[in-house]
């Protein structure tokens, strides 16, 4: 029976393989070399046949960190290939300890962003061993060379695997890049950082501090209009006292994530003109620094903490829904990046050409309620963000309805594309991906900066239980935080917390129930929800290694 | 003692007040005739020797509802002058029952709403008595003429009380305007708003409802992007299963009231050019309907619902820095916008010529956090968003220590300034305002568009204690919102429960707890703090007569 069933998906995912799912306007680039080879996360140290073998898309074979080849943290980590909906596992993982070298200044700067980063990896995978724990830790700290941070990131490719690969190897990098710039500052917690670098601060002439009686501000015409600011630029000012803002060193390692995220994007588009790097891909980064936890996102990905049965959200997924007034004040702004073909304007459905007259539904980027207008002939044009559904073959049909089964019905929601095309809003790569059969560019509507949000591990003293999961949609798209939560408490409650591998057989167990099993009716989790048929990476990252940190 | 320190407030109020606040690049206008007279709210039922007297910079008197003329639901309602900055009270109230009557549909389209808005205002003030409260309203409940819905409003002035005068008589009717186009779908709670008006449901082509077996999406290329969505415009398309999103009447109201404050927008816009409508204001409404309250604001007042000692925020403040990411991103947009004079970076400070060629922190649209970027003499322009303080005489200094004095330390925060101009980010009006010396508008950076939140009044029991409180920023710049709930919920339990009286007496223990009393050294509230020298207008809504309507 078993073997029917397989057989008969089989045949479907034949379908899409031989479709492919590289249909995006993305460079086909088969004339260009690869900037990496296609590859599995190094740490979990595959050799070729087997990475070919972990891509069954029947199988599904659950791949672990083998437990001699630790990750800092005894983080664990789980993953598992889709079920047909492209040839090759689209997510990567990433995770290091990576050194900042100490730079000039000027070595990496914000626009122009080194080629050849060297922030050096300390850990020496795949060939090496993984760090040991604590002590290589703690000696790290001292580390006089540079700025140590540890590293962890899932990026999950769409329209190829370029991109996923590309960003798995060097977004590391461009983080070092631009903490290098910050080094010693970062270093010296007892000084806040210097508005201007190289600087004596007595030599400014402005009122520092915000200390009430040093600084002053114009009150009574500051709520509304004033009347004589002067002109900026005319001279000579009236005497003025200026205010300066106090940053603080968390702010510049948000800064610097936040830059590197776009300098890795850069990085992808010039390249792309000398590599084949295929297709975007999500970004989910943690880097751990100043005792603290710094989670930048830019996808549909997302890290929850569990901490002592509690979950703390550390990320927002960026969809065409989440990000929805975003995208349509942009097309509202620059009609022409609509290329004629698109409404800014979202309707309930489609508009059809007997309606225009009559008076529909509709939101604008200024509104998050509804309300009616007249149908014109513009809004006949196809929505910016839209829910679609177009079945094009039995497979596509399987896959859409797994997706409607595979979430419970008070969750269930449909999942809308920006100009038909993607359903993800914020990420690397995809430069030259267009509306199908147009010149429509896609990526004016992407962005690449991740929110960057920061949990203090200091302020907490964490148990062997309290973790921060880290997944791909593959994973939440199926299981709930609240279920993802138990999952993971109720695992670790039955495991010897002295076994370091507990994490990695923690995220196996996720990975296990999100993929479900492969029955009758394809694959399937409890209470005969469908499982998740997309890629699924998750890693489980223990929270009081943080607080032995130096 | 107090003589003399009265005599030197006045003296630097007279410079003030002689210099003027009209000092902004509003219409002088005084050729053209006034839409509305300045007045105070109706309900107030002040005589214009009154309203006169009331405006006192001096003795700033608490101007409360007197008992006999009380407003729906016993609300409670005060206000007070500011200390001198403009010679009016540029805060305005409003509150009305309101009832919007059956219309056409296309009576009042969002975008040519009518000019003369014919919603019947039912309680006849200010000549007639306001209307009683459960009975009354019971009756209204069984309205067949149309919809009724309550109404409470706030609008705080800048730069001329024209705006906010305009709007305080206006709003509603505009509101009203909105909803009669959805009058027979609100009424009729048993079906869903329909997408399309007169349109028959089954002639409907699409799969409606979005119950999985009857509408698919597309699932495996969905997330990432996909292949062949089809040109929108091209034909013939293949075959396409379109699902339909739910609108809730909730989001009716929610529309009705975001479109209202566009429409308020533009007939200000429109009549600036026949009437001398000065200024801006910033508005923040509540309409009760449905059962639900409805807090729409636009500005920097404020709503929150205290229940049972929970303070439940029903507001957010739109300020530069609360907006900083918007207004950076649209001067990044559209660049002519900034006229050459600004940047739309942000620095902690102003740049100086000496420092170009040095590193500065920096922070961008896309940027939460800081980093650094090498000075160039483009940084040199005038910041978009900035805090800057220009004394020009000495009751500007006077009011620039109030402001730096009267919050505690803890909460001290500079304001900043939109294009050196303007402390608050949305609200209506404003549409000739420049910065100073120069042709550029600072409206385009303005919104007009409210955040509207929803409390629904039937989820919970209310007792006599629980109140929403609204007030303009000259409550909350002096009194956290702990404060206001603590004296609010203090004041009430010492008051006789039947005495509907009571909330007028608690709104004026907020204005004068806000105001303070005059003390040597300016007015002064609790612990020696600075109490707030701005206009201040203080509603208190008692919530339980929402659970008693029909």
């Amino acid at each position: 029976m078993l073997t029917r069933v397989k057989s008969a998906v089989a045949g479907f995912m034949g379908g899409i393989m031989a479709g492919g799912s590289s249909g995006s306007g993305g460079n086909t680039g088969s004339e260009l070399p690869l900037k990496f080879p296609y590859m599995r996360p190094d740490f979990l140290g595959l050799s070729p046949d087997e990475i070919e073998c972990s891509a069954d898309h029947i199988a599904r074979p659950i791949l672990i960190l083998k437990e001699t080849r630790r990750l800092p943290w005894a983080t664990g980590y789980a993953e598992v290939i889709n079920a047909g909906k492209s040839a090759l596992n689209e997510d990567q993982a990433c995770c290091e300890v990576v050194v900042a070298r100490r730079r000039p200044m000027s070595y990496c700067p914000p626009s122009t962003p080194s080629k050849t980063p060297t922030a050096k990896r300390r850990n020496s995978l795949p060939n090496g061993e993984g760090l040991g724990l604590h002590m290589e830790h703690s000696r790290l700290g001292e580390e006089s060379e540079g700025l140590v941070f540890h590293y962890w990131a899932l990026f999950d490719g769409h329209a190829g695997s370029g991109a996923a690969v590309v960003a798995s190897r060097l977004l590391q990098h461009h983080i070092a890049c631009q903490l290098q710039a910050v080094i010693e500052i970062l270093r010296n917690l007892a000084s806040p950082p210097p508005t201007v670098l190289g600087e004596e601060p007595d030599c400014n002439p402005y009122l520092q501090g915000n200390t009430p009686h040093r600084a002053l501000t114009r009150a009574a015409s500051l709520r509304g209009a004033t009347g004589a600011p002067g002109s900026p630029c005319s001279t000579p000012p009236p005497p003025r006292f200026f205010t300066e803002k106090k940053i603080q060193h968390e702010s510049l390692v948000i800064g610097a994530i936040e830059n590197a995220f776009k300098e890795m994007d850069a990085q992808i588009e010039r390249e792309k003109q000398v590599f084949n790097i295929t297709g975007g891909c999500t970004a989910l980064t943690v880097v751990y620094l100043l005792g603290k936890l710094f989670v930048g996102n830019a996808g549909d990905s997302r890290a929850i903490i569990i901490r002592n049965n509690e979950i703390i959200p550390m990320s927002t997924e960026f969809t065409p829904e989440s990000e929805r007034q975003r995208l349509q004040f942009l097309g509202f702004m620059q009609p022409h990046l609509l290329g004629n073909e698109f409404t800014h304007l979202e309707f309930p459905r489609r508009v059809q050409r007997k309606e225009v007259g009559k008076r529909m539904l509709y939101r604008d980027f200024t509104m998050n309620g509804w309300a009616y207008k007249t149908i014109e002939d513009e809004d006949l044009k196809f929505p910016l963000i839209y829910v679609c559904v177009e079945l094009l073959s039995p497979a596509e049909m399987l896959n859409a309805l797994k997706k409607i089964f595979l979430k419970n019905p008070n969750q269930f929601v449909f999942q809308a594309r920006v100009l038909a095309t993607i359903g993800v809003t914020r990420g690397l790569g995809d430069h030259d991906l267009k509306v199908h059969d147009s010149n429509i560019f896609i990526k004016p509507f992407l962005s690449c900066c991740p929110e960057v949000k920061v949990y203090n591990l200091m302020h907490y003293e964490h148990g062997a239980d309290d973790v921060l999961v880290m997944g791909t949609d593959g994973l939440w798209d199926v299981l709930s935080n609240q279920e993802v939560a138990e999952a993971v408490t109720t695992f670790l409650a039955n495991c010897d917390p002295d076994d370091l591998h507990r994490y990695t057989m923690a995220a196996q167990d996720l990975v296990m129930r999100a993929r479900g099993v492969l029955r009758d009716r394809g694959w399937r989790i409890t209470n005969e929800r469908l499982g998740s048929g997309d890629d699924i990476s998750v890693f489980i990252i223990p929270l009081m290694y943080g607080n032995r940190q130096p």
